[in-house]
Order: C-alpha cells, then sequence, then structure tokens
C-alpha cells in the first residue's frame, strides 16, 4: 500500500494506539484519540494528578526517545476486510498555553464531540509522522495478519 | 482496575497490537490476533517470503530485546463505555515443529474459524506476561482515554 492510501485508511479511524519506547528499550502502549493535518498528528492527555505515575509514562518517554509509532486497524470476522495503517514518527510533548498546544485542541474538538463538551487538561503529543504504512487484506493475496 | 479483571477483559478481545522496540529504542507496533492460556499470550507470523523485510522487523525486535507490550481496547462514541486492558511482558520466537508452536497454532485455531481453515506457517510469538493492567471509563469519575 502506498503512503496516501496508508494515510487515508489511518484517517477514518476514530482510535488508535501509540506506542514509544523508554531509552532503554521497553515499549509502553496506549489507546489515543487523535486528529490529523498533513503529516502531524495530535493527541491530547487529560488532567489527572492522582494518576499521573501511570499517565504519563508516554511522556516520560518521549522526552527521553522521541521515536514513536501509531498504528490504527480495523477488525471483522471476515478476515478479507481487515486492515491496518501505521504513523512512524517523532514525537514531542507540548504544554498547555502553547500555540501548537491550541492547535491541537482545536483540531481534536472539530473531530471529537466529547472534546467540545470538555477540552483536554493535560499537554499534546504532536507526532511529525516521517511514514506512513499499511495493508489491506483485500489487496494481498495471501490475507492475513 | 486490578490485574485479573485487566486480563479477563483483554480476553475478550479479537485484536490486540503488538508493540516492540529495537535494542536502539525505536518501537515497532503491529495487530495481531492471539490466545491467551494462563499468563502466556499466543500470537502466529504467516509465512510470507515476498514480505520478510517489513514482517519481520517484530521478530528481530525480540530477538534483540525480549520486552514487549500488547493492548487491547473498546472505542465507542458513548466514551462512557470505553476501556483499555494491557500485557507487559517478555518475548520469544518459537520455530514451527517445536512444541511450543504446535501448542500456538493450536489455541489459535480453537479460537479462530480463519485459522482452522488454515494454520498459520511463520512461527509464534509466545509471550510471558509480567503485568495486566487496564482503564474503564465506567471506573472512573474523569473518563477519558
Amino acid at each position: 500500500m502506498n503512503s496516501a492510501n496508508a494515510r487515508a485508511l489511518f484517517a477514518t479511524a476514530r482510535l488508535a494506539r501509540l506506542a514509544s519506547a523508554s531509552a532503554d528499550g521497553r515499549p509502553h502502549l496506549v489507546p489515543v484519540c487523535f486528529a490529523l493535518e498533513h503529516d502531524t498528528l495530535y493527541s491530547a492527555v487529560d488532567h489527572k494528578p492522582k494518576r499521573s505515575a501511570t499517565r504519563l509514562r508516554r511522556l516520560d518517554n518521549i522526552a527521553a526517545n522521541p521515536s514513536v509509532t501509531v498504528v490504527a486497524d480495523h477488525y471483522e470476522e471476515d478476515w478479507s476486510a481487515l486492515w491496518w495503517a501505521r504513523a512512524d514518527g517523532s514525537a514531542k510533548i507540548v504544554a498547555a498555553g502553547e500555540p501548537e498546544h491550541a492547535r491541537a485542541v482545536t483540531l481534536l474538538a472539530e473531530r471529537y464531540e466529547q472534546y467540545r463538551a470538555r477540552a483536554p487538561g493535560g499537554p499534546a503529543i504532536v507526532v511529525a509522522v516521517e511514514r506512513w504504512s499499511g495493508w489491506r487484506a483485500s489487496e494481498d493475496s495471501d490475507m492475513r495478519l
């Protein structure tokens, strides 16, 4: 699948999963809602002080190691309908109050009514996507994940 | 959420995503079908010689760095129904012909009719899960991903 098609499929998903890794190579994975603008992927963290130890591992990882990958996928019992799309890139953390944070909140609110009801209070994760890739069973003669 | 509940939620999913990382900390992410037995998670790779460069990155990563994390999640537009569950552990690659590979194929075939129609031809990935964790919006007063 070419990168334009991979990006287009990715953009249809409502949920993706963000993988980061600690400096010593321990991967971490968390589902994220996201918005895309060109080759930039935005997600946001809610402000949850009580959960900071668990919730902020992705932020610690990104600060130490900006390399991330994000995947969206589609599952049906008819495996000829399966697909996935992946964005590999470099992430940074943007604090509330910075212009890129406002852009993230705007784009997320356009995409998710739930964010219009209440904007995310924590920092944004902004991923500069360097590579789109993907796979669709219907284009594959040997259709399997 | 306690680990028993996280495991139980995870076990309801048909698809999960496996994150590995290269020795130098670059994360990789791919959707996987899986089967669980106690605290062991099995998935398998199809034999696709033409795609080996892309398909086998997870295998290269695991050989260099066994630390993996696997996530299952559930999305609905009603965010009070959201949940995710995660398995952190240590992975190994088991080649076809070894007893653990046969166990993986048996368990995957029990769970997926699609594997009964044709067993996976490539190696199995066997994850010894060291930690189950999860989150469910309905148990969270501040329900957000």
